[in-house]
């Protein structure tokens, strides 16, 4: 494995890549077999077609790895570096039919992570030394949550909560069921892990009051207007973290930052954000 | 199940959705959990937020489904329907904590599906007429493929092959490997299924005439410039299908399909369309 | 499905009893296929045996209704009601070769959790009334962990994180390889979740300082004295939340109450309850 | 792999642990990811903290090699042997990231299976001598039964049948489906493999009778009085195998022994044996 | 399901179907998908195009049923009957595009168990009244043994071991590593659950007599003369069962079965019996 | 690996192979596991008992080396060979408790490949020179189409589609549900890739007649009398490809192939060939 890998990721990134590897070759990779029929050494380069930002190349690796764990991979680049149109970013050795067989699905996930970090690094540098953070959502690609959420963070953002298990939001829908954001509060802290946060969603200045006082530990302030947003910052004044959530663009962030709010959430980075192009090219057959 | 499904899809899709609502719910819903311990029958409305074309409704229903097999749904439109903003799409009735803690699963589905069929209506609708095709790539998200090209068939485009196994495209380097493009398809005519056909990527009008030749089924004319393809075209008269690829935008899209190709193969329908925005609005819980 | 499961937990619930089922059953039951190859209807009662809590009737239930959606099951009691020996609980009617298949498995899943349960109520029973909290670990059986939190939840206790991805636990080897608490913390900040709360381990009181100044959210007091756990305490000062753990017997717990932690986590919850001794009784085959 | 373990179980016990891996790492492990994001060498101590019975190495050391192959353990005891408090196991070599992230999964295999063999040697050393053999039961953890069972095999006693499918036990539901013990004995013989035995479990010496009659392999008596078992024993007088289960204690083991009966069989030792306390320690991070 | 299933069969029968569904479907059904978008009921017969016995009808049904649970079948035969070339069998109701994309799995698992099952009952058909039973081997297809050893069952015969986990078999080779026949059984009855009978295959009568006075339960006669294996059995003297393997015909079987052995073993029931060609005919597609 | 695999069919080969294993030994291989607690090194030879065609070699070391990585393989043949009874086709060395528990499991492989091939090489010689092509169906085993299918290829066959999803065939009950031929093919043309041919199966004249117009790809001719087919084949006249299916015998498969027909089908190539007999002989352990 390439060497700033996650172990504790891989079982769960080895299990998706090789059902990938599936999806795109149920029966064999038929141009392939067709003409090489017997394994031949060679090598093959990445390259970039767009500047932008890198990120999942030990998926990549891996990726040729769980094909023949002979294929070898030297990288010029590391996860969030900056990449530029034109540049070569590694070279990979192998059994030719590895390399062109292996080539779209390595390619599908590095593109998808890296237009991911590439996206959020734009939005992160907006943010550079406001003090607010630039955090993703659970709007991601059914089953591809892991990549997209560690293409955020290589991208220069954080992880809000990873799925429903780990952490509690209480939305309007909990609230009216709990009968209240106190009652809800309650239930939230009975039945979740203790070391879970426990965050309220509020859309009105009362609601952000009872949040406070039911000792929310973050409170989401959802789609308020700016002057909105500013008294709820003062009504909680540091009892409880502050997530702004609606829909982000180059102005507004600017502002919102300078209200102090400590996380601002984006579905946007994980769900619209495109890829980076991104192919190998020039493979080398050897004699 | 609802009614315009696919049963022979069904097996792939379910197995996809289990896994991603254990994505979602590794150890539980603690929100939902935590307010709601016991059932209670509600409903709630899925609402359009965005213009653009619905696709992804059965995938929808299903996530419910699984969940619950007794969530029922009402739909007011289908799939491929043009839909707007403010637009109310379909009521599910069910147990509440099926309705919350199925929600953000559902409409991850929907919302990409929607969004790729939405932005593939759009480039279809520039061929109206023309008598070229637009079609897709395997430029998907890795396991995701399967529900990635059903939204470009609802959205008006064609499928490209769905994986390696299924078709053959003899690009450069499988040429290289063969010793040239009439090697390349006599072994490729050896090796697949008699069924497939046999496509021959080409840079160069010796290329496509070889490829001609040889006997290719279809010629893929990749990155030519206009001329270039409007010879190649003449070349081919007829004897092989074409499909030109490359970037692709509103203004060449037109000048290509005058040119009289058979098919243009977009990768941004799958890789880069972003989502159709959605939500679960206004939740009645049932006394 | 019995009325109080969990639709959240289902998914990987279903998925656990099917691969028990298998296990249990790999190529068929030849004792019931022997003397009944053709479904006769029938009911059996589930019986308690000995004193405790039952836990896990849903997962008893699910097991049966696995094998066959048209077994009925009438429960006389509910999750984490106190039981006694003799006690009737539930009858089970449905096909009687699905009865007598799936009697040891599903015994299997509601024995331990009940076993879990019952040994759970007493610890916290033991707390009631003292404001502090008793916790599980995760010291479990591999694969197991989500039937063993929820007991340790049905019989009074509360969980402590599920996993290693879902809460952040600083231990002395951690500190070290981030050079000190103070950059553990900083460090966890970075990665984990925002609404992950960071926990760190402490041997000495000099950590603690170092804890509570670095703002850990948690801080957990690992087999320290009765005095020095005392003092921790007093310097950490409601500035953050308080676990203790280490061998806990009836004697020791009491004091640690008596000091005011906010949390104590016992491993023996989960690793060494034993069970709550169950059958099914009295089998009735229908004419 | 390590010398002892068994190519025949690998596949079952991989799979396993692949999935226990995953229960504790869904989406990575963020307390050491955060403090260790690339890769040092170091190595850890596995130390006993209780005098028992060590089982469960090779899975202790498969845990680590899944994570990564270059892990390597150097043991000093082998699977059986009686340990001391305070001893030291073995050293483990590796990415201490994989050292950290595989621990709590590693133990939780190896002290569940050591606690195990731990009881089993307690029981199976009262009835050394006496001809009488020790063997467990189908009374496991779903979907954990062959780690306790080969646990139970290395504490000294001799397993039961290992699952509904590879042996015949007829109980009273059985035979009364069948119409009586004659008829059940003569179903099994020709629906289960000829090589499976056909034991028959009776409640009064009638029973016995009639199951020595119907040719019956082994013959279980349950729950019988002392001197009932003792003429049951005479009835039998060699004709079949015979085996006692019931609540066993150390004053009537040696009892039942001394009767001569060949089997005693005990649920205990795979549902209430607790774990065995080992924990890994001193790790050492290279510079 | 249909009323003959077996309950304990079935999971491990779901998940090969749903395996065998997604193998031919892995991204739907291309012919049907085109020309029935939507769902339309009707009904489609099962036609028996050959003399033979038919096996498998609720593996049959469940294929269907998996893929649509509205799916209805009406059996004429059951398992085991005899049925004729042009005989109607079955007439399945449901989606037609259910009928369409299910036959070929449906009538793949039925032609096969169909056509061991008659080939089974001739070679059990020649040893009626002798005494002799017929027996299966390991030796079939991977994965799909379960589907072939019942079969055999349908069709007359009786199973030997499911596999290497439920009984023994001592082969040469066990036997040298061992260090003879004595060695091995002594070691087999330590290692195997005591309800396994072990048995010992020998090739000369002075492995015969060592596997007497070892205790084997059972005694494989292995490629012996007739007159050998007519001594052989003289030595074991009902003293262990007897079984006799090798290159069975229609002649020797009967000189076999004169000799008094109790099973003959036959690899080629599971191995070369070929399928019963069967078909669905008359589609009716309501209006 | 051995050397003349193919990367692109190892997932799922390695998919099947581990789920073959585990059929085998769910619990363990009771007989070795006895006789070699602990590892010992030999080799063992690979022996042809039938004069045929060699298939599946890479599947057997597969199976071998999927136990242990160890294991390596000397083969003196390779895929498609011609091997004669008592012929030494390979040695294998390794842990002979992996060469003992894997010896059925590869060897059931091997023997059913080889025996497809031995029969379809039969075959396809008959065809020599003929200018018709012998191709397969999918009538094969469920699950193990892959293996099947490779066999074909091996013994001198081609492949016709692999399954539902990567070809069109419209046999009448698609062409009843379009509304005839000419809609049936349209409909087909707009939803598969456009990749795929088409193929119309015929019975009658007129059908052929009305395939060719509507633009068929391939046309089926099913089960015509011969004289039907040769007027089929002037209709057709070069204006598609043309298959031939029914009962084929070796005097029938001279005169349709004297007919010029493009194509020849038969399912007895993967459901009715057996095996070709082979076994692991001479086991020798090391010192």
């Amino acid at each position: 494995m390439s060497p700033y890998s996650s172990p504790s990721l891989q079982m769960v990134v080895d299990d998706h890549i090789k059902r990938a590897l599936a999806e795109d070759m149920n029966s064999g990779d038929l141009s392939t077999d067709a003409v090489m029929p017997k394994p031949r050494k060679g090598h093959v380069y990445l390259i970039c077609k767009q500047d932008g930002v890198i990120a999942g190349l030990w998926v990549f690796a891996r990726t040729f790895e769980l094909m023949d764990p002979n294929t070898k991979i030297e990288f010029d680049v590391e996860d969030g570096d900056r990449v530029k149109a034109g540049q070569h970013l590694a070279t990979i050795y192998g059994d030719v039919r590895v390399l062109l067989s292996g080539e779209r699905t390595a390619l599908n996930y590095l593109q998808r992570m890296s237009g991911i970090a590439t996206y959020t690094r734009r939005i992160a540098d907006m943010l550079e030394g406001t003090g607010t953070t630039l955090v993703d959502t659970r709007k991601t690609t059914p089953t591809f949550r892991i990549f997209e959420k560690e293409a955020v963070r290589i991208g220069g953002g954080t992880n809000h909560r990873f799925n429903l298990s780990d952490a509690v939001m209480l939305k309007d829908n909990h609230i009216a069921a709990a009968g209240g954001i106190t009652n809800a509060v309650a239930a939230a802290r009975k039945r979740a892990p203790f070391v879970c946060k426990i965050e309220v969603e509020t859309e009105t200045l009362d609601q952000v009051r009872e949040a406070v006082e039911a000792g929310a530990d973050v409170i989401m302030l959802d789609n308020m207007a700016h002057d909105q947003m500013a008294e709820a910052l003062q009504i909680i004044d540091g009892k409880a973290q502050t997530e702004c959530s609606g829909n982000i663009d180059a102005e507004s962030i600017g502002k919102i930052a300078g209200l102090g709010v400590d996380f601002v959430s984006s579905g946007a980075l994980t769900h619209s954000a495109g890829i980076l192009d991104l192919s190998l090219k020039n493979l080398v057959v050897d004699k």
